[in-house]
């Protein structure tokens, strides 16, 4: 039973959801390869426990028979919002406004590995995650009481993980967060005053200036942005206008496995294995063609603290400078391909 | 030299001031207290080592000269904002706009003792603190640049302390953050609707209705608000109407510094003396009498992590009902003052 409520002074909305209180955390110290286990037989996401976890919405079977599967998505067993509630806003009082926890809240597996995570994953084991988010996105739209689905990962303690073992999750809710009003508020209005869609000229622009630009692909600009709330936060974005993360053409999934890998690859050389959140920022799901939408994926390094000035005034103080780092992470990136250490296998 | 840049897709300010990256970061474990000296000969704050900070802005002397000071105020050697800096927004390419990152920050030394903390220190020396605020602040909005002022206190290492010693920061800038923008909007919306102070509002059906009022003295309300963000988060309100810390009667401040104290020292013993932050939310220096705004100071524990799903979303997931957590609190605060084992000294 969980509830989600509105402050009457912000308008932020927040789910209450005591259930959550009673996940098991697991000690996460700070880590390389090899300092947990391949496979531990507590850990409820490793194959032989499937019957640990509620039943799975979506499997990629293994090719041969010694692996039981590739990627599983299962509904979170300790779930923030749950299909049995309702959706209806409920005035609580004069002031306050509610509505049941309704949602979906699922976990995406990324490996039967217990100790990867994916920026030392294969290449086409991160584009199996990337087909498991996309269709667990275009499954979980069609609910009409759902408007905005949001896909995120957390690594590391300071990111907010409580598993170890390598996983991404899925919250799918009827509220549109005031946080996604006010950027598609400010896209809008850019369209609406110039026709264009403000993140196509962000990238025409980081393009054209490159200062900003860690690594391009066919279709794929990594960039830093220009004011990042944090050191090294990275965006990649689709070249093409797409304001859907669902509508995304599926055969570009194996080109941005590569650029996700070898974006966290370089994160994770370049800061010793620091935590992070990504986050894929997609339209809502009622609104999947906007023209002045886009979505991207936001990735997020935590090796700072959000402290009472960023809480108290809603600005961020950043230690660097986004041309700065941009460098550094783009000299990676060029010897990651100078080196060809890893072999290209586009497909599944 | 730091800087103040806009993102284009959010319009968030982000302060980029590398200065900050080289300011000392002391090990702070979790503690109680004597887990540290009561003088350090290292620390900056410390008294006798008055020449390793910038010339203090204030000072409270010591009654008995075995002291020599009570509260200092001193400019944070390692500022994210200076006066050098020049206010003109410059556009930056034909999407950014960037300007100097002009400003004041200021370090409040709260005591004198290396070692203690508000939940700990005496009542009418967490008054001094308030008094030292109050001064700066007053002191501060004079300068007709400025626009907001954000006084706000980090304890612990989650709540991203950097030095042990007891001490709070003040940041003036001449933004007004889109956070706060938003929170006048919903609060001038309300007043327009109903000709009534939305504060005023909540804290009277709060009063009235209990459920999360954990305390209650002649001026001021301290309740958890309805969409509480984390766990505990706890606020304090003077009950009489006022938009501007600054205006707050000074007379006051004695009794708000016995609600601060308590409410800290109630949650430093529920919760084994957790990281927290607090925020004075105080309106723009421009509008200090405004009938619509009312200051509150806001008290956000640091027991859990944002992770993906709220820096993704905008929406929060707490796992407490603010019902529940604020009987705890006002059982704690009740027998407080039943044993009062602290006597009352309002004066200073």
């Amino acid at each position: 039973m969980s509830e989600i409520r509105q402050d009457p002074t912000t308008k932020v909305w927040v789910i209450i959801a005591p259930e959550r209180a009673k996940r098991p955390q697991q000690e996460v110290k700070k880590r390389r390869d090899g300092d947990f286990p391949e496979w531990d037989k507590d850990c409820p996401f490793c194959p032989g426990n499937e019957n640990k976890t509620p039943l799975e919405t979506f499997r990629l079977p293994a090719s041969a028979p010694s692996q039981p599967w590739k990627v599983r998505v299962v509904p979170n067993q300790f779930a923030a919002v749950t299909a049995e509630e309702n959706t209806s806003r409920i005035e609580d009082g004069p002031l306050f406004r509610k509505m049941g926890g309704y949602g979906l809240h699922e976990v995406i597996i990324e490996s039967p590995s217990h100790n990867t995570t994916i920026a030392l994953m294969p290449y086409e084991q991160v584009e199996r995650v990337l087909i498991a988010y996309q269709d667990r996105y275009n499954t979980l739209k069609k609910d009409p009481a759902i408007q905005s689905i949001t896909i995120f990962k957390n690594h590391g303690q300071k990111a907010g993980i409580s598993l170890i073992h390598p996983h991404s999750q899925l919250v799918a809710t009827p509220i549109l967060a005031p946080h996604y009003n006010r950027k598609f508020d400010i896209a809008h209005e850019y369209y609406a005053d110039t026709g264009r869609c403000l993140y196509c000229d962000l990238i025409d622009w980081d393009l054209k200036n490159t200062e900003r630009v860690i690594g391009e692909t066919r279709n794929f600009s990594v960039i830093q942005p220009y004011a990042p709330h944090v050191p090294y936060e990275t965006w990649i974005m689709p070249k093409t206008h797409c304001a859907s993360f669902g509508l995304f053409p599926a055969t570009h999934l194996a080109e941005l496995a590569r650029v996700l890998k070898d974006v966290l690859f370089c994160l994770h050389e370049e800061l010793d294995n620091p935590a992070f959140n990504y986050m894929i920022d997609s339209t809502t799901t009622t609104d999947e063609e906007s023209p002045f939408y886009h979505w991207h994926l936001r990735i997020v390094p935590r090796i700072t603290t959000i402290a009472g000035f960023e809480m108290g005034s809603g600005m961020y103080v950043n230690t660097t400078l986004p041309e700065d780092t941009a460098q550094i992470m783009k000299k990676r990136m060029n010897e990651l391909h100078e080196k060809e250490e890893i072999s290209i296998t586009p497909t599944i």
